[in-house]
């Protein structure tokens, strides 16, 4: 008789629906299956509810951040065993075509986002993970779960961003956008040799949070107050050498070049509902290199080291904690941003052992 | 008595006006005078006598673009003597400041476009050169003042237009636009190694010129013909690795984005009329780099050491040449790109000797 | 009945004996078997005959240089099919561990120098490879054997001295040694964008045909003239550069070193005899980079590309062919140097249908 | 009346001699006068006791390490103005020739190691600084002159060593050697993004040092351990991703490579009394980079800013404080590192206001 498990399933509506599926079992050579012991909740996974991502398949299991314990593994995984603990990239990629092996896995020719939005996700017990052996990432002794749930999504686009931000020893960084992924970015920035991290980020919250745990150097808020201004103060009149722009509002992509000297990296990390303008004729000269797009997550291995070595961590993005059976009020106070949510962490089935029946 | 010259100046009016004017001389310690023998007409020239450049002040002597002699250097001038032929940077800048030090001497704190701009330009017989020992650069035995003309501006700027594409050995380089820059932007793209260079050109004589003098692998009409189609074609279905977009015409931004694979770079040497439409929700993931802005000529004595060594060269720009006694003919023609006009290039006054009085 | 194929077995002693030996099949997933068209001697065959190789296991064909005709594939081989043509890399490599994955190919945890040292090599009808798909390239067409031959040793081996050189536009780039790889590396630092290359080569042939194909722009026999002092006149009392050192003699380190300039690149290709003295204390100040060890030889697909795009050739290196039943003579006329031998090129058996039998 | 000052002096004898020189005038345009309020003894003092610098001149204020007030400049001087507070370089360099336009201030045409060793040095009440626009750096509010003592000699070589390395978020760096140099060349690699630092030090208070003041995650005796075997077995078999050898000991050169992963930098600071030897047949494949010669220290103004920032700091190298009057006992306990002497600082004279007469 079929296992189940239980799950959190899109079916087509503007809410996710609990219920119970089949546990999943290896399809392709390169699989694993995972029990999942720590998940969490996208923003993503909004868009996929409101009916945003066309490409996403009514009737999947929701949710691509997570991590667990590898229960089975397909012939061709040569790198996993049951019992490994991992983390996992939120998205797939196959490591070896035109475009992986120059480790742009953002556009490999196979994979992309599929986790819970082409094939089942990890809002679940289990999760069957593609290509396995590029996107699980066995985790150290003395490394969490927990601490590692990040690692492929929000930890390796804030990551990201800072890194493409070519940033100098000393470098005057601005993040815009105070957001999980900001948070991070002005983290990263911090590690990656910036002097100073400037966030811009309107919800005073956010900016408490990013002092009190000394992401940033400097808050404001840019709705308030005059941020290129401010940036210009710091830099005897220069600007930021380098630009994060984490947040996706309306009017951040031009934040984000104005507080730029001339000659800064402006590194978009933000997904934006609308074009965006770039006034060059206003511009020329000023020598800006935009550098947009989706996160390359080719580093993912080298961030669960960074955690293991103290480098870099995540707690501080959890403001919410619950079990898989209460996922439905996760999405509820997410969304909301309710109680100063950033992150609402499922921690798993109540029952572990008897859920799988 | 105050020796005068010939020169072609602009009164606030729609065309030049040839008249005289005193022979400059030094005013600050880092000046040089320069005997003009080569210059020629620009499209910025074409700008002010438009009423485009805001900041040009009436009654300067035209023209930014020469090669030629000094006769006389100020008392802080430490690498040049009279008597040295020298090419020039069509922009001054100190080579101090922050931003020199950095090699962005297009931002220089004290400099900028300033001759045939701001001051009295080179479309005369003689211009007065602030900060010398950094804009002029002495020619070799062997590099004529003609071969040099071009290094301070269409050179410069096509090959600044390659260098930060990083081109990788063998990779494919698509050119937007085959006029002066973007000849010259092909050309040191198969020199800074590209393995084939497309060149999307309308102007059916000019992409004839490009392959005749094996500036560009490939041409093509981008107004007939699909470009993105035929680059992915060339590439395995990617697309170019990196764009020189060297037009600036209406919808050639676009053009330029479209034909690049995912993780390119566009390098932005054209200058624009108008602001351009950023569509980063439907490029999200293509992941591209955009370098925009004008030239930051820090490498002008390295390119005439190229041109002394027969690496690069620019005398498949000149179509014209005249005297400066006809450079009203000049604009005219250049202006209409009569005769499959390049470049106009002024080959002094008629008699030297005599003209100075 | 097994078939069998004629082979240059090294039996141990200080001549290989030509044999008859098992047509090699398929042994490992990523196998894949190739009909050798196209092979050559190379020095370090000479090594092995000369017992200076500990590792090379008596019995084996010799021979790692080649292209061919693929004529069966493991069930773990993707990216090529039978009656691929392919040239072909002189070491082995997973492309898959921790080394593989970073380019460092030459340190793969697997590979090394397998073929004709430790397994069965190439100087025979058809060869075992394994790692197929990292190790074998598909020619385009328009590429013959015959072309492509080179690329997975001499070619890649030139080309790797000449890319960590770092070189800058129009630099000077001195290279030790006229030998193939020499000539192959001074080929590539004037396609890397050298402005001019600098050959010491004490060999008068050598130096002609470096300078008769254009593969220098000067040539000298640094034991007859002062090369430091050469380069010096050439670089405004600087130095070189960049210098490739690809000869191994017991001097040429010292004479590399010697030819840079402050805070050059000593790009080390050649191998060594005998330890060198690196004498710091003299040359505290000069800040050198030694760039030391074996060709990374991650790029050759880029390299048969290049030579399809007519960017590099290898032509030059020809100065001997014959049938591989003349491979005797050919070692012997290799191994002497005479008649000016650079390469000598075994062009298949005489009968290619008739010999498997 | 002339003035005189309070100056320790090399008469050529093996201990410097304290006596009295007239103050010293402005003698170039770019000359700055600084009164000194901190400066140290260096191992190069020692080395020019020890007769082991051909080059230094008997008769000079010996001292190239300090911090000061500037109390006059020359008319070339456009950065500094009478009253500021400043760091400086230990040596002068033009900021104009060609090696100092590309960063290689080290070798400066006009240049090099002229304080304290060829012109009169700092270990006295005043000190004359050539080239004082590129030599002295500005000290922003809160950065005292103690805090930036060491910022042009100890610290900058620390940095410049640890810069060299390349180092990439998370990599295990070694640092060969616990002096003064050494201990910050540890604390900038952390600050690079290195992952883990290990000390290889036989001292064991300053290994001890290391570990308290958190400049490194592991120390070890490279005298009675097997740090080749220690470091392996922190980074899965592989050694360390890059090298940087600070003690320049009879065998720590051949230390600094063995502890090395393949394709690692290794980044020599370290001044050597003797040859060494580089055995590239048994190195062979190992392909190391060895960066190596004397700091480059174009970067002390970034270095004034990330003390400023906390980002960096140097107070732990200070075991030792002493008035100008006590300098000749400085130089005992600084020679025979008497009471675990790292750096012992001279205070500026004990009556400041009095002892210029």
């Amino acid at each position: 008789m079929q296992q189940t498990m239980l799950a959190a399933v899109w079916d087509g509506g503007s809410a996710p629906v609990l219920t119970r599926r089949p546990v999943p079992v290896v399809h392709e050579p390169g699989d694993a299956i995972v029990q999942v012991t720590r998940s969490t909740i996208c923003t993503s996974d909004l868009h996929i509810l409101h009916g945003a991502v066309p490409r996403a398949v009514p009737g999947i299991v929701l949710g691509h951040e997570f991590a667990g314990r590898v229960v089975a593994v397909g012939p061709g995984v040569t790198r996993l065993r049951p019992g490994d603990r991992v983390a996992a990239n939120c998205e797939s990629f196959c490591g070896d075509c035109w475009f992986c092996r120059r480790g742009y896995v953002n556009n490999c020719e196979q994979g992309g986002w599929l986790l819970g939005c082409r094939i089942d996700g990890c809002q679940a017990e289990y999760v069957r993970v593609p290509f396995a052996d590029q996107c699980l990432y066995p985790l150290p002794h003395g490394v969490s779960e927990e601490s590692a749930l990040f690692v492929g999504d929000i930890l390796v686009s804030g990551y990201w961003g800072a890194l493409q931000c070519d940033i100098r020893p000393g470098d005057t960084v601005a993040v815009v956008g105070g957001g999980p992924v900001g948070l991070c970015a002005a983290q990263c920035a911090r590690f990656l040799g910036a002097g100073r991290v400037v966030l811009l980020e309107p919800d005073p919250a956010r900016r408490t949070l990013a002092l009190a745990q000394q992401l940033a150097d400097h808050v404001l808020d840019p709705c308030r107050e005059d941020a290129p201004a401010f940036v210009q103060r710091l830099t005897g009149g220069r600007g930021a050498d380098s630009v994060i722009e984490a947040a996706g509002a309306p009017d951040t992509f031009e934040l984000a070049w104005r507080v730029a000297r001339p000659n800064a990296v402006v590194s978009v990390v933000a997904m934006y509902e609308s074009d965006q303008i770039l006034p060059l004729p206003r511009m020329y000269g000023k020598n800006l290199i935009f550098k947009t797009g989706g996160v390359d997550a080719n580093c993912c291995p080298r961030l669960v080291e960074l955690i293991a070595a103290g480098k870099l961590r995540t707690d501080f993005l959890i403001t919410h904690r619950g079990p898989l059976e209460a996922i439905l009020d996760g999405y509820r106070t997410f969304a909301a941003r309710q109680d100063g949510c950033l992150k609402w962490v499922v921690t798993g089935p109540c029952k572990t052992e008897e859920s799988v029946s």
